[in-house]
């Protein structure tokens, strides 16, 4: 079955508390050349078919229930590699 | 600044309570063509530079830190666009 | 309304990466005698009325559709305060 | 080794769409007198002792690293039971 991949991510704006931990985290663990992280969220949606009224369909569901547009983006709907 | 992009997701045998939720809400408020969703997460890496030695790196620690490998598969460690 | 608060945490012979980043940034921020954090989840179900049939039934939707009965446990149903 | 409980939930006015999959996912799958479903996090942190510091150091810990208190409300600090 195909799949539309959905890809969150907090606003720049926004405070991300677990990629500052993440962050902390490596430089504790001496992970070098690495700086900010930032957490997001990844969805995969199996479709019947991947075409320009499923992309929509999937869009306005990751607009509406797979993300709060007050403090987070939707960066990516496309297709599943 | 570059950044490496980190994606996870739940092993396909894991069952993913969020995205099971996703999928039944989908299917109530009438999403039609849309069937199983999965749930995972997304990780923006700032770096220094974006080369072999780095990619190694934010995978290492994309495999400790990031994610649960009993769990959760590392689907993808790359320059973002 | 009166709500129901439903407590769930990873098992604790699973990995916890969020919560080992947690750890591991308390120490760089300088934060003493703070050891291992472990990061769960907690829910809070608005009900008509908080009884012994609401409270199974809550249980109930906490083993299937709040945690992975795989690698959580849920540690607490109980009326909210 | 004792263990300070800490409790965050999604502001009041923040929308959670997590919570609001579940709470449409509840309604198709049958679970009556369920309402509104929130979801937010839940910390378990060893410590040394249980004592005014520490849980006056857990709750900095709590408002700087665990949450973002822009969207989200830290609801207890308080001793494991």
């Amino acid at each position: 079955m195909p799949r539309i991949v959905v890809e969150v991510m907090p606003k720049p704006e926004i405070l991300d508390p677990q990629g500052t931990a993440i962050t902390h985290a490596l430089g504790r663990l001496g992970f070098e050349g690495l700086g900010e992280v930032r957490q997001g969220k990844r969805f995969e949606v199996a479709v019947d078919a991947v075409d320009d009224a499923t992309l929509a369909r999937v869009r306005e569901a990751a607009e509406t229930l797979l993300s709060n547009p007050v403090i987070e983006d939707v960066v990516a709907v496309r297709a599943a590699d």
